[in-house]
């Protein structure tokens, strides 16, 4: 049972589908900064087979998209990659509603590093998937290098109220973590102190964490294993 | 493909076996104090749907063996508990022999509160097994209340040498921790520490932790879940 790749239009963005027989579910997967639709994809594998539909677009800036994405060396760049968040989520919502209606099946979701944040901004702001994966990410924006100019006042709110402190808003959707101790683009205290800050607005057994010893800022096959065992706790029977 | 559970003599002890059609690795199960074989197995659903025989037998003075198990009252509680452990330990060795070598299959290996200081011990003693689970437990001895009294020159060993801080014995064998933030019993900075002194001698992606919030002293379905998928990881292809 082998799973294959199709393209096609959803909301106006192209979106590949990774698809095996019978799915039971979809999964948004939201890739990360310079990330793309068909590596994240990569990332997840074993997903299709065990019932998942994977969904995947390019963010603003990204993939087949007009580029390029932001680059460290602008002053603005912290700007720039958090205008890149606001828009994914903006189109993920709508890819996810015209993929719900489309295919008739609940929803899962996953973000890797910005997508992960992206992620948090979607049930912060209210997105209700059964549950939520967060490869290597957080739910607070990352600190300022100085020198940075930040103006736009939708990148400063998130700096002003980020998605992890508004915890009540995520309706207690069950939430895994997945994180390397060795990440030195979102340090693992970032994560930590994302559970912290949503830990008392969750019942038990509904947000977790896994950290592989050793791993960096990327998406490990055992994470990805993990994670699929999370998601299918969430599956219906 | 339901599972069933047999009864077999291996090493001279009454154990459990679970099983479904064409078993690919055999997973030797340790309870905890005050546990039974029984009980264990009933903790770990799935596993034997996908592919694990399952393991258990008895601690000393546990389950249908002479009890009674060691009572918290004692002036000797703790040094009672370690020698249940030590024995304990001594047995996995035998019955784990004996059943790889009547079964001809890979061997792995999990345990639960005092069954996962005793799969410390083994590691630290050179056992190799395909990877471990160490659910709700630590890798060192509880702390001592006040006035108990440890006199058994091998159970002040392992408060002299705890086998978490004998790293460099555990040869790189797979082992992940699953542990609730609400533990008690096991408060989760013992989890935490073992896994900070055995990171050194670990290469990445080969010892990990799995952290559900809220959870107590208790095997949740999600740990369970979490490490079917670790242990997966580890089988041959």
């Amino acid at each position: 049972m082998m799973a294959r790749t199709e393209r096609l239009q959803l909301a106006g963005l192209p979106v590949l589908v990774q698809v095996s027989e019978d799915p039971k579910a979809l999964l948004l997967v939201l890739h990360g900064l310079k990330g793309s639709k068909e590596h994240i994809l990569t990332l997840l594998p074993g997903y299709a087979e065990r019932g998942f539909l994977l969904l995947a677009f390019d963010a603003p800036r990204h993939g087949e998209r007009q580029g390029p994405p932001p680059s460290a060396k602008s002053p603005r760049y912290v700007e720039e990659v958090y205008r890149v968040a606001l828009g994914f989520k903006e189109e993920a919502l709508r890819v996810a509603e015209e993929a719900q209606r489309r295919f008739g099946l609940p929803l899962f979701l996953a973000g890797g590093s910005l997508g992960a944040f992206v992620a948090h901004l979607l049930l912060a702001e209210g997105f209700r998937p059964q549950a939520v994966l967060a490869f290597i990410g957080s739910g607070f924006p990352m600190k300022l290098p100085q020198g940075q100019v930040v103006e736009d006042p939708e990148v400063l709110a998130l700096y002003e109220a980020p998605p992890a402190t508004r915890g009540e808003a995520y309706g207690r959707v069950p939430l895994l973590h997945l994180h390397g101790t060795k990440d030195l683009l979102v340090p693992l205290a970032r994560m930590e102190k994302t559970l912290e800050a949503l830990s008392p607005h969750y019942p038990e057994g509904r947000l977790a964490r896994f950290v592989e010893e050793g791993a960096g800022h990327t998406i490990t096959p055992l994470m990805a294993r993990v994670g699929l065992a999370f998601l299918e706790a969430w599956l219906a029977p």
